[in-house]
């Protein structure tokens, strides 16, 4: 069975609520999209190695969920409504139960965020996934990393650290029973939810957004030096789960908030004169975000506050495929 | 130097030619293009994985001119504009000299072809790249598998086998002191050139075409499947390049041009009523295409004719990554 029997047995047959925009899809040459006027279309690319951004372990289910996740995840934080996606898959071999876990699990989530499947390519080799999703947005709107501003607060939504808390207790405590919060942590590691919904009502009210990939720090440090300012945190702000604070010490959980990777959560900017309107409108439509700190005008330097007193940050922070 | 910097150093600071309707490009989540009205948006992804797709042993400026080629290929296929292309790039370590050579050699193709990088990922792993291309195409127009009609002309553009027979030279005779024409095999083989000027002509004159990638028969026949159609196909026709016929027998040079993958040359179809006025544009234009047969209504079957003669279709044709 060759690539073109695994792209229509795998990826074409599913019927999904196909967008009217997609004119030709999976099974030609390339796919073709109709775009309309007053939008531009934002696109993004994110590839997952085995050993390098999932353990080998990893199910097919959840690889293909993460896959997904990881560039929704990229959309959300441009603002941007999802529509397409291509699919890039590298595989050492064809197994069937394994293909077809993956596939249930890949339409699942796209079809969960309205997202059609329109093409893509399927090689033998180490295994890999790179996705390409695309999205639409009203032209003169969009969350970018260079629009932060002095005197800005900054935000995060929902919990940071769980995903960094659960990748280490896969890592370094497999063999463990593992507790209802530990599972909670492990899960949170798997399943992050892209924050697409976020992202879209945040282009209302903010111009700068990242979503937290690398880390608090790693991640608001390119919006620093793409905005040319700095920024204070305030760690006793940092919304940390009773699930992490249950399963380590409050000080190791600021860490895992401020350097644990792939949270996915959005850390956007929004002016003085917009925040009262924001936080209304999050609470209305409720959304989980909380004020961890401010943009300053001191280029690159980002300031850690522990109740009024300035720590100092801990060294080798952040994640980085090519540092491990 | 981590994943950030890599794009930082070699695929952002290259000064290309910059399309008006890119918004944003390498350096934030996504990359923003602008839609326009009346256009489609033609989009294609391939992975090239060494040792699968490539020999080990290529060089880092082949290696990202095939990785573009092939995918500008798949637009051409279309009829499509190229504009803007993402890259995903997954490297077992950072090398300076070979993330330069592969860089410059990325942006010359790009440049070449009016093709902007708009963003991408750099990950590490077995190497491996994944590229998107997208393009635009008038509403109403493209080059679709599923188009061809019975009684439609079969043409090919320029010649076909000379990349495989390249493929075995490197494969099978790399100890031999090569001739100008097995020189020149190897560099059709490493340097294919993606027809896409004609691509975009023939949108006014065909409706069908795909780029021959796996070989003449096996790429026809996803034609024939998506347009349950058949074909005739006269050997005798067959465009075999002087340096293929002077490098081995001619029957060995049919099969090259029958079953040879990676010649990215395209086959299209012509109705009857329009093959007079391609013919003479081809001409005008200086585009070298041949008749090599017709589509016939014989659902999915191939006939072979030498002369007049039908002769038997070779087994094990085509070529398949995953059946190598």
């Amino acid at each position: 069975m060759g690539e073109f029997d695994l792209i229509a047995k795998y990826f074409s047959k599913h019927k999904q609520s196909s967008h009217k925009d997609v004119i030709l899809s999976v099974g030609d040459d390339c796919a073709i999209t109709q775009i309309r006027p007053e939008q531009n279309i934002a696109i993004t690319t994110d590839t997952l190695v085995s050993g390098t951004h999932f353990l080998p372990t990893i199910s097919p289910s959840d690889l293909a969920y993460k896959s997904i996740a990881v560039n929704l995840s990229d959309l959300a934080a441009m603002g941007a409504t999802p529509m397409w996606a291509s699919l890039a898959l590298t595989l050492p071999s064809i197994d069937h139960d394994w293909l077809s876990e993956f596939s249930d699990s890949l339409f699942n989530i796209l079809d969960q965020y309205n997202v059609s499947l329109i093409g893509g390519d399927t090689t033998k080799g180490h295994l890999s996934v790179t996705i390409t999703v695309q999205g639409v947005l009203e032209q003169h709107q969009g969350l970018f990393r260079h629009k932060a501003k002095s005197g800005d607060f900054i935000f995060v939504s929902n919990y940071l650290g769980d995903s960094a808390a659960g990748l280490d207790l896969l890592l370094n405590h497999s063999e463990k029973v593992y507790t209802q919060e530990e599972k909670y942590l492990i899960y949170q590691h798997l399943h992050p939810i892209p924050q697409v919904e976020l992202g879209q009502l945040l282009t209302s009210y903010s111009q700068c957004a990242i979503d937290i990939s690398d880390g608090l720090i790693a991640d608001l440090k390119h919006i620093l030096n793409r905005s040319q300012c700095g920024a204070e945190i305030y760690i006793e702000n940092l919304p940390l789960s009773l699930a992490l604070l249950s399963h380590c010490e409050k000080k190791e959980a600021e860490l895992f908030a401020l350097t644990g990777g792939e949270d996915y959560q959005l850390c956007f900017t929004v002016s003085a004169n917009q925040r009262n309107s924001l936080e209304h409108i999050l609470k209305e439509q409720g959304f989980h975000c909380t004020c961890i700190g401010k943009i300053t005008d001191e280029i690159n330097q980002i300031k850690l506050f522990d109740k009024g007193n300035e720590i100092m940050l801990p060294h080798h922070i952040g994640f980085d495929h090519f540092s491990k």
